[in-house]
């Protein structure tokens, strides 16, 4: 770790909190240099879907390394490239009958966010957003004034302007009422507030302590931008790709969101790929080359992202998610019951969260499951909540193993 | 193409300047799915140093992926982050006496930039920034505040604050007099100025139009900063990682940034990687997790990353560019003499400009070099400067041919 | 009137609502240059508590202007403001046990409330201020932020920032609970809200629309800013100094207000003058001469308001306006029940709205009154409200002639 | 004095620098309670051009109070108002040429800057303003971002944003060049630069230290201004009015202002008054009401004002003034050579400045004056330039004291 220790900054997190050197990976397995092997119920922070180095992956990425595929191509158009639209638009799109247009940018959630605001802002000629509190969406200016943490914003070092924020269903102040409070305080031309250019929401806030939206609510809040003359953006980054048993968490609520947000799980490897849905009329909007970046174009994530839509050509995986999500959720509503703390479970499918309520509780409840073997992260509000989000493709036993790991780092940690 | 012209997004650009179907890339070459090669004078915007499909950096991806290397670790140790920073730490700072620290953040320029400012801001307590006329330094809203570019900027839909705007050096109202006056109206305290929290500068404006700055120039910027308690950073993304003949661009002129922001070329094979280099006493302001972001830690772009650091073993390819880019800039003049139309030739090292003064010329030409079979691609003020950007190890004939393309292209353009 | 129509600006508004020229003016009486009598229900937007050319105050002004006391004075001190000074705390401040430092500014509403926006930024160091829909605070950038009229708000030309909006008690969405919603966000880090420096708020929006606020609310206000350390602001700019029937429109309520802002009536003749009351402790962070402006010592002002505080020497005048304002209800309701159109009718003491809902209706009805000799304003959203405040001194036979002037003209218009 | 200590803020400011209660004032002179008096250079900050209690004001002004003129009417038409209007017009208008429209605002020169952005930014559609360092414009936010003095624009607490800074002409920096580089700026559409909507300029910038700027450097303003479509705004509070022994001190240059904002001096008694003079087509384009404020029709200030317009029937005032001045500056320029320490003079007509060099002896200058009987202020940055501004009406042997004492102060202070 001395490398590390003298000469990365600062600022490095995750290596402190799992304080070794990690040398290979497998679907739901970290081993560190030592040997030690960790069940890994935290994926990249949801990006490994389908698990460290999936072997269909990794074959169709060498594959491509050896054939000279294009591997950086801006937004020129390659074969692979081609390929994964086809893919992604038989597979995700054409079978729910969206005609949504596929905008690449910079491969991060953040440059995702960044470019449906600009869309969003274009497109209604207004400046405010709103933005729910507890939502996470990135760490660059434009995002990062909708991200509701507080610890995140101050390192801001200016203002965040041009959001307004409304409590998240769940949060204080929240539900529908909110909602019909401040469409009244928009329909009231002395009430002083802009209308919006868009309202951004996630289904699921992760990072936000996996705080899950109604479709009650969501409709309500699609509902509210139409009247308003706003844009419905879902940021779909983490809870996407399949995590909640559907390629979308919104699958099956009849939602008709303006613009999708994707990244993360999308690469499917943990290889960088960022992209929007944006409803065609929208996106007729943009002018050639209005938001860019030098990462768009990468064939190793064209490749494997490719892959990883193939898990969606039946409904097999997402049947397996659906029943690990009961097996998780009914694993951590035990352990709340034998820990008689007031602890509360909430998730869909394979993300689930255990709010213990305290982050320092939460925080050495993790560190004991490491010290077990076993890789699982906090979230929410000053980190009070333990969430599940280990691979889709984890094997049973390694779900099993991770869960009782849980059991019992709760347990002694009480 | 009719893939991409119903399903992509209408912001597509590449596709549009070069409307073909790229199947494969090998070093300057890429290859279009009728098989038709072109010599690319591009490089992928600057990211392709090493040339696509870099075989030394392919064999050592693909053995990474077949030993199960972790691909994606966000800020978690890993061996093959390990063995980037120490080569990264032998081959760059110790050679050089720096002890900067590395940081690593979401893997674009961009989110590098973002990154630079917060600390900028936190260690000095201020809000303001200094940027320059045709700057580029990116998409998001806390580097777009700095970019120069008219057409990004109204794309923001916001006002973009926080940043006191000089003209580069050799912009209109450049040059040491207007440090000069901003020097003195800083220390004028009924101003009305905010004292900066640091000067943002690219020693080559690349996407600005191959502006040079002279060293002079740069120290009195340098100079400036340290006089007026802001932090000089250094945003070297597109003519870093040795396109202008050393590792630096700035190497040898004896500049001592407080943050140096890294991107595209470091990561080798156009895989996604953004670094900074912080001075070790401002970096130890960050408190750990302060900015983050999911796509840190990419063992692929670690590996070809640390491949690309072999090239800087010892001083032959930086000679090798040294050289072509007087053949380049030899060339250009020839053009441009020939031309005699007042085109003048900027530059150093294997980025060369040619500034024809008009972008619908600049575009024509471009145009012509496609239909010759080169990518070539303008930048600058409405696109005016033609600019030579080809991997550093293009072989001579294909330097060669891309030259003689460009001038056959000049000629029959005019 | 061609003087006007071809010399003043476009921008002129009540000479184009009360189309003739006036001549003199006496209590509650204008009398334009035709010798016209009009009954005047507007008193110069709640300016002239005490009448036109109140005699009381027109015999001490003369007398000051022959005895060459000083008119213009800034801040220096003068024997004219210190005997305004001294009344003003033998009147009002001792008897209500207040301890309030008065500050005095440029000499308007606006710049009073600029004022207290300084200051409560400066003791907190926060720059969010609360105000609440409907509410009208100034046109000046300051204090036009906390302004809710999108008229207004609009002509600003500039984004309105550092306000969070919350609506008033009897606006959309308003009442106690989205303050407690408002609590609960502050209470949670995650929310994206920053701390306030103040809530500021009028106890009856006057401009807003005659919109009367509870005690009850008003203490829950008040609470919530003393528990997030910000400061309870009221703007008392338009209903105090008499107009509710006590010196301020929050008498008896028990509040505690640390800043409470005066001007309109408190210079008694229509004389220009704005007074802050601050709190000692904060005003004690004030350093000499932050917040100056050329008019803040108006010899003429202070001789009148110091001739219009006697007023407040015993109850007998407020003992009227609390008659009056039963009466002027009386009459309003009377002519809602009339109407039988769901007319309301709102107010305390003598500031009494009749809402007609329809702002169309509202300025008809105000022109009529103006063609049988009367002058009446519509206020609130769209003008939509028939707002009643004449001089607190009007004589009875004027206040019986306005009230019946205003039924026949609603009667007529309908 | 202990009124004062007890109950005024400790924001006030002269009082501490003139600790005496003044009891009456005529023309130049200032009596305190004590019976001392004191000759006034500072002329109530500029406003009193006519002197303390001019005897032809006076008598107007009782006479209209006698007669019930209209003292208050928001902007109703009177006949008071229409007399100023038309004097106004026959007196300085017509005679010059000049069609502007006259806007009135609440009575402060902050209110009619604040006015003027407005509308520049209105018309133009533009957020930007250029405003030049060391500039005086007010206090209120949107006048105070244009002021340059460091203290109070962090009295503001917030940022203060849309405004573009320039040197002004004698500031460090300054001069044509820097317009002719912000105007090169500005036609690079890769400055980043946002076009302004206007420029607003002082011809002396009186607080900022009697710096007096060059007709040739104010057509270059306006000839910059004209090109790149913004406004050229005089802010003439100061020294407008007759100061400078023209009733503009733009008069004679060919100046061809769009916006002229004046105040102070205008109300001729220390009566507040502020209005602007708008370019007809573009006062055009107000709505009625969109910038108000109570105070606007001050029926004393019209009276006053009328009276004050007098002085300009004939040009005797006006060739005193400007013997006057070369008097002052005489005076001066023996008291710098005397001195020997590098003092230098400023300024035209009778607004004229010693730039001492040093804050805390022009504040001990100032204070010894005060101590032989004499009233004068610093200003500028640090406040080291004492600013001689008596009335206008001064006479020749309170000049000629006042010049004296100030002599004496100045050698017994070194």
């Amino acid at each position: 770790m001395e490398v590390f220790e003298k000469w990365e900054s600062e600022i490095r997190g995750y290596s402190r909190t799992y304080p070794t050197v990690f040398a290979s990976a497998s679907n739901a397995r970290q081993v560190d240099e030592a040997g030690r092997s960790y069940v890994d119920f935290f994926a990249g922070a949801g990006v490994l879907n389908f698990g460290h180095n999936n072997p269909r992956m990794k074959r169709a990425m060498i594959e491509f390394l050896e054939a000279d595929g294009v591997a950086h191509s801006l937004d020129m158009a390659t074969t692979t490239k081609r390929d994964f639209i086809a893919k992604f638009v038989s597979t995700v799109l054409e079978p729910r009958g969206m005609t949504m247009r596929l905008q690449f940018m910079g491969p991060t959630g953040s440059n995702a966010v960044e470019a449906a605001l600009k869309l969003a802002r274009k497109v209604t000629g207004r400046r405010e957003v709103v933005a729910f509190t507890h939502g996470f969406h990135g760490m660059t200016l434009g995002s990062l004034a909708l991200t509701g943490n507080d610890v995140f914003r101050r390192a801001a070092g200016v203002p965040l302007e041009n959001v307004h924020r409304l409590p998240f269903e769940t949060a204080p102040g929240g539900g529908l009422a909110s909602l019909e409070a401040y469409r009244a305080q928009l329909a009231d031309v002395s009430s002083g507030l802009l209308p919006p250019a868009a309202f951004v929401v996630e289904t699921i806030q992760a990072e936000g302590g996996v705080n899950v939206a109604s479709a009650e609510w969501l409709h309500a809040v699609q509902r509210l931008a139409r009247d308003v003359g706003a844009l419905f953006v879902i940021d779909e980054i983490q809870v996407g790709c399949g995590r909640t048993g559907s390629y979308f968490s919104f699958d099956g609520m009849g939602l008709d969101p303006d613009v999708v947000c994707l990244a993360k799980g999308i690469g499917g490897y943990g290889t960088p790929l960022a992209m929007n849905l944006n409803r065609p009329e929208l996106d007729a909007q943009w002018a050639p080359g209005e938001h860019t970046g030098t990462f768009r174009g990468q064939g190793l994530s064209f490749v494997a992202g490719r892959e990883a839509l193939t898990y969606f050509d039946d409904d097999a995986l997402m049947t397996e998610v659906r029943a690990n999500g009961e097996r998780m959720a009914d694993a951590l509503r035990a352990v709340a019951q034998e820990a008689n703390r007031g602890f509360t479970v909430r998730g869909r499918g394979m993300i689930q969260g255990l709010d213990v309520g305290d982050g320092a509780f939460a925080k050495a409840v993790a560190a004991e499951c490491f010290a077990r073997g076993m890789l699982i992260g906090p979230c929410g509000s000053g980190g009070r909540v333990l969430k599940l989000i280990p691979p889709l493709t984890i094997p049973d036993d390694d779900l099993g193993e991770g869960l009782e790991t849980l059991a019992g780092a709760v347990r002694d940690t009480l």
